[in-house]
């Protein structure tokens, strides 16, 4: 097994397949300790993990704080309205205070890209990018690939169609970026108003025939669709998307018998899927739930590891 | 004494008088843990509680949580304005998504009646209903006769009066449910715009007259008026309220010496009672809350042991 | 070594010069753990801290939090916003309750001068003041006179400058009480309009030259501006605040070749002081939150030591 070497977590695109497959295997091994009686063990007893959300998250935020409770951490928590934002100080003097207090570790989610690289280079505690702007959202994207992986025993060669609003996506991203260095194949599917010009570039297939998309697909992660882009005129209306690129179970005749139906949440029912396929047997949306707990606790682990090892080092 | 078999907890009428004696007595020897000098211990340590509270709520909340905490058990708190809700998804949807991270228990506080049974149908997790719109608030009933069996030494044959805004009130519903089932004798009293049509049928008495309540009763339990029901015309006004059901010195002159005087809180000195009488011999309101806390340790207690169980035989 | 007999930590101006040492001496101890590997020790586990925060504040609430963390106490938040208060009760009211379920201490931050003084009269638990109106914040003055004495090795004799909103400053008042009883020669210096009258009667100079307290001080206390004030027409504008009292680089030209530029935070850069000054050789500001954390975890050791006596002696 590889050796992990990183002290932050800010994007796939700065980490190999060997280091995504250590941060899988890593997880693999945590995920077990959720399903015991007692679930926690004392691994980073004494650690301080700090969430600064800027932008409001239910389950990403639960997520981590759990993660780090199972882990023995102490966690704590920080919204964007109740911090010194709201009196005009920078978020990185915030982050330096926040470090100040001899913090290990801070998780940040901001709407402008970009921050969770300012914080990393401003600061020595490992930084954990939980989503920024429309970039990146690494631990959902190693989470959606733990999926697959546990699910086909590989990611190699599979073909993933990621379908909906990819210009505005960060899930997209970032699945891009972990996917393509993992050896899937990925074709992105959605309104064209919605498709960043030259995304082939990435490696990427592009297509606006869903039907295809799914009949090809090994997996199929569709984006939620933030209603607020159809007042930004992107989208003629909910309900014409809904027709196109809702997928319901008529539209899965043709799919895959071991095709996985995945979404990152919350789920717009009736809008990116009809119930029945959101509870059906194809989807695995809870499970990936289920598997963020135990990325997040992999990657807790081994950046914390990291940490221990550079500062023991003298190296932070 | 009797098994517990219940693996949720939303109404105080699907329980039995064994069952809330088991209650009882549990949370009896658990009271004594919050006056040691360490107050916690391991029971319930490696298992994750999480709070959904979609109104808001200090003392039901903190009452939860330190409950939990003081047996060790992990806790989590969601409130409504930073949850998915607010992007649309389903209060189910997200109960299951916090579920799915391998989540013990939900503590759920909605102003819609019945949205706890909604969850518990759903969920494999224990679902406790901290109070659902105008129906029950089951915790609250148990910390109040837990009050009452601890000064008399039991319930049965007691006279118990509660005073106020029956109509709305969920603290007087579970009341009547659980107090009746310990075979207490219930007079309700309050004003007639605020007194539902019928409640004779759930085997309680009716009065108008506030004084021949106070002197009948073991136990008064004044019930909070909720200032927007002025506006919404069911009261003249707040100081009539408090003329003519108010509890103050004066009314008391024909009470039982050992009268309780009860209320859930907050309290609204000056309307349902005043500050002598909150602050005087006959009052018990600090001990309920007190009583809440080792109420709650034995419904967590009970109500995940019998989880446990379940999963452990394969049932859920 | 003298003994602390106190329950409650109110204001600077209630202790002697052997108490405040015997503070910074505890917390010069505990100042250790925050540098492990496992920053925890078990000396107050099984004990309850509940914040009680009706201002917002990101960094003394998380320095707090963390403090009791690393000491195994359980912590509870309540923000203003969800509390009881909304729904009308009485501050004292919402810290009786919360007391009642055995909790050990409050820790009070309000805009009105006194609630702390209104909560400890009324409460057995301890209650330390987060900060109160413009009256006092002694955590923060016990950590800025921490912060001097780390580094020169003492307090008395030396020059203090205390630099900005005198007027309306918390952190001003309580540093002039805790530094004059530890024997420093403070100046305070800033426009005349926010300066108290009689402040002199403290036992301070005033100065309304900044040029010659920085020349004459070992250490230079710059206060935050709130905004607000020029609203209020307290100021002619920030920009002109700026220029006469603003700390930058031209300014330190004669100052002490060991002088600490202080800051209770959040900064305005630009304003009180410029960037390179806020992160040059002279700025010890982060030093003050790192050992925030230090002073906060000695007053709880020491305040709950008291309160266990107290108990065991039967005086609360």
């Amino acid at each position: 097994m590889s050796e992990w070497t990183k002290h932050n977590l800010i994007d796939l695109k700065d980490l190999t397949k060997e280091e995504i497959e250590l941060i899988l295997d890593t997880a693999k091994s945590f995920k077990e300790i959720s399903t015991r009686d007692v679930k926690k063990v004392p691994t980073l007893r004494g650690k301080t993990v700090v969430m600064l959300f800027f932008e409001s998250s239910t389950r990403t935020r639960l997520s981590f704080e759990l993660a780090a409770k199972r882990l023995s951490a102490d966690t704590l928590s920080v919204a964007a309205s109740s911090s010194s934002m709201t009196k005009g100080e920078s978020i990185l003097d915030t982050a330096r205070n926040i470090e100040a207090m001899n913090v290990d570790m801070i998780v940040v989610r901001h709407k402008s890209s970009g921050v969770p690289n300012i914080l990393a280079d401003g600061l020595k505690a490992s930084v954990i990018n939980a989503g920024d702007g429309c970039r990146a959202h690494p631990t959902q994207a190693l989470l959606d690939i733990f999926t697959i992986r546990e699910r086909f025993g590989k990611v190699a060669g599979l073909n993933v169609g990621i379908v909906g609003d990819i210009l505005h996506s960060r899930v997209a991203r970032s699945n891009i970026w972990g996917l393509k260095t993992m050896g899937a194949h990925i074709t992105v599917c959605g309104p064209s108003t919605l498709m960043p010009r030259g995304i082939e570039q990435l490696g990427v297939k592009v297509s606006h025939n869903i039907d295809e998309v799914i009949a090809s697909s090994d997996a199929l992660m569709l984006l939620r669709l933030q209603q607020e882009r159809q007042e930004d005129k992107f989208l003629p209306s909910t309900r014409e998307y809904a027709k196109v690129f809702g997928v319901n179970r008529a539209k899965l005749k043709n799919a895959k018998k071991h095709l996985l139906i995945m979404h990152p949440g919350p789920t717009n029912r009736g809008v990116e899927l009809s119930s029945d396929v959101a509870d059906g047997e194809f989807s695995v949306i809870l499970s990936q739930v289920t598997n963020g707990v135990a990325i997040r606790m992999a990657i807790l682990y081994l950046l914390l590891g990291t940490k221990d090892k550079l500062e023991l080092e003298g190296k932070i």
